[in-house]
Order: C-alpha cells, then structure tokens, then sequence
C-alpha cells in the first residue's frame, strides 16, 4: 500500500469534502499513479475545499487547488504536470519508445484540453444554474459539444483496450475525466462504458480511490 | 522564416477560416514556438474547420482539430503535446533545470486545464446561446468561474516578466489562452494586460501570427 507517512513523496489531498464532489478530486490521479508503479506517497490532507487557500499553499499551487506533489525539493503543481513527472521515471506510465511515448502524451493533453472542458461547462451550469429557469436550455445547448468529443472518442477507441494498446497516462486521465460523464450521455457508447469499467477495476486505482475516501472517513464533520 | 516547403518538420493549419476564429486556431502555439527556436517547418493547410475531417486525417487527430505534427516519422497530436515536444529540444522553451522544468510544465498544464476551460465555457455559451433569451443570465452565472482563475493568475503573476522568471512554454500557452479573454474581463488585472501585450510583442509571436494569417489570405474564397 502506497500510503506511508516516511514516504519521500508528498502529495496534498483534502480531509473532507462534501459527499458530491467525493471521489472528483484530483489527487485520485497522482495516487493511481503511484499505486500503478508501486512508489510510496505520504498525504498532506488540508482543509476548506471551497475556501480560500493560505497564502504558503497558494505559493505552491496558484489555483488553491490539490494535489501539490513534493520530491527531493521538487515542488509540482497540475495533476497532468505531476503525471508527466512521475511517467518519465516509470515506463509502464509513459512508454520510452518515441511514437508510443507521443502518443500517451498526445491522449493525456486530449483528455485535459480537449475532452474534459466539454465537460466542466456542463458542470459549471449544474453547479452555478442550479434551481434557475434557464439552466435545461443552458444545459441542452452546451450538451451536445462533450457529446461530439465522446462520439469522437469512442470511434478513435474502438475495440481496443486501451488508447494506445497498451495502459498509460492517456488512458488514466481519460478515464478519471470519463467518471465524470453522466451514465446515461456515456451509454451511448458502450465501449467507452467498458472502457472506464477496464480502468476503474484495475487494483490500482481501487487501492487509490480507497485511500482517497479513508480520508475523507477520518475527518468528516460531525454533522456531516 | 521558418515556414519552408522543405523542412523536415509539418504542422497542419487551416487553409482559411471565418474571420471571428481568425488568430485562436492553435496551429499558432505551435508556429510560435518553433519561431522561438528558429526550427523551420511545411505547413500542411487543410479546409473545412467546422466539417467532419476525412478518416486518413482522423487517423492522426482522432477530434479533426489542429494542428498535428509530423517529424522524422512521429506524429503527435493536441498543441500541448507538440510543445512538450519542442521543449524538450530547446531549453529556451523548456528549462532543464529540474525545478524550473517542473514549474513551466505545471504552469502550460494550469493553462489548459486550469484556466482555458473557464474561458471555453464563456465561448460555448456564447456560440450555443446567440440569440437566445437565457444567454445573459447564463453567461452572468459562468463568468465569475473564470475571473476568479484570471485573479489567482494575477496574483501568481504579480510584478514578474514571465510566470518563472525566464520566458517558457509555460508562458507561451498562458498567453495565448489569455488573448481570448474579453478585453473589459482582462483590464481588471493590468498585469495581466501587460503580460499579454509582452508575449504577443515578442518577434516569434508576430511571425507566427502572420504565417498564420498570410494562408488565410491566400485561400480566402471569392464570396467572403
């Protein structure tokens, strides 16, 4: 198990969140990724997810977002900067071989500049329309553009198992970013269903998920 | 120049698109960067920006976007991606130092996942909503997500030239995310609106531009 509180690896994760972003928060991706290649991580858990950040955590992460990821003076902040990091050490995580490399690397960009804000618009309009006449016009209108990435998607997919042959970066963030599709938009394409039900069953990120949410369990509010 | 009919590198643009996506395709990040470096490239102009693509080209940028890179047998896909890429050749873009690296990388991811997404959700309700009676309240909802991401990136910026110090694709992709935000959003961060104008002073980033623009102009149709 990854989790060790001598490990040289730091990464940040909250102590709580509120059930609805359970399971959403990013250090899911830093922690999968350590439990693929079996490096141990100590968490540093903050708090106030929808708070202000204190001033030394913004100078290591400008957004106030998590994770921070610490190595040997290293300071990383972006999940996918954090990923490309810890790929170059391990080659189960990002292939050595130049076009295998390209590719994981070209699929790990498309999942977090291509496929992902498609659907953080639909998010932003639940979160921010939620109970407002205009939020199902809204949603419908901006509907049908994650709808294209995944119709996309699925035809470069195919019946491979995974992006780029084998398992790499590419295919753990694009599965941590299809989670977040709607089962019912994400059905449309069974193989992109089986695609995530492929990712999310290997024991690694069973064993990071259940790290991430034994957190969670330890600090919730007691009127949580 | 660097673009050259017979350089060993190709970058995929647009033949021509409509004047209001003129300058945001994003074959330019890439065109910038290689003028950073003084490495020539072909340019392989394709039509069509709002058609489905031809399935040879889907083979190679599984959305049907630009650009994608060609070299020595490579291709790669997804701007983010090629610029790594380039990077990774040239410490002019891409330090070698271990925590310098780190933080231009942190900070391209943080410009296109972090900060573009927010910006895109403004497009997409901008383009899906034209017209529509729910349009203002929409966008009045999703607006703050993106200035609240452009004031954190004030704040990280602060009195500083470029993000880390040294000029990096880092800063190369944050300005180039940033030219898309409306100016009335941007003015208030004036350091923001310096930081811009630095970037987009930069000789590379007028060449580029106009390589850019130079092919639009070449393939105009007779009725636009």
């Amino acid at each position: 198990m990854p989790v060790d509180s001598h490990a040289t690896i730091e990464v940040t994760a909250y102590q709580w969140v509120p059930p609805f972003v359970e399971g959403r928060i990013k250090d899911l991706r830093v922690r999968w990724a350590l439990e693929e290649i079996g490096r141990p991580y100590r968490e540093h858990l903050i708090g106030g997810i929808f708070e202000e950040k204190p001033s030394e955590y913004l100078a290591d992460q400008p957004f106030g977002q998590v994770p921070v990821y610490k190595e040997d003076g290293l300071t990383l902040f972006e999940s996918g900067a954090i990923l490309l990091h810890i790929g170059e050490q391990d080659e189960r995580l990002l292939p050595r071989d130049a076009t295998r490399r390209g590719q994981a690397i070209s699929w790990m960009i498309a999942a977090l500049n291509s496929v992902e804000p498609t659907l953080q618009t639909l998010i932003v309009l639940s979160v921010a329309g939620a109970e407002q006449d205009w939020q199902g016009a809204a949603m419908d209108a901006a509907r049908p553009f994650a709808e294209k990435r995944l119709a996309q998607l699925a035809r470069a997919l195919g019946d491979r198992k995974w992006l780029g042959g084998a398992f790499t970066v590419g295919d753990l963030v694009m599965i941590d970013v299809l989670r977040a599709v709607p089962a019912q938009m994400l059905a449309a394409h069974p193989n992109l269903t089986a695609y995530v039900e492929r990712g999310t069953k290997r024991p690694a990120f069973e064993r990071a998920l259940k790290a991430q949410l034994a957190a969670y369990a330890s600090n919730a509010p007691r009127d949580a």
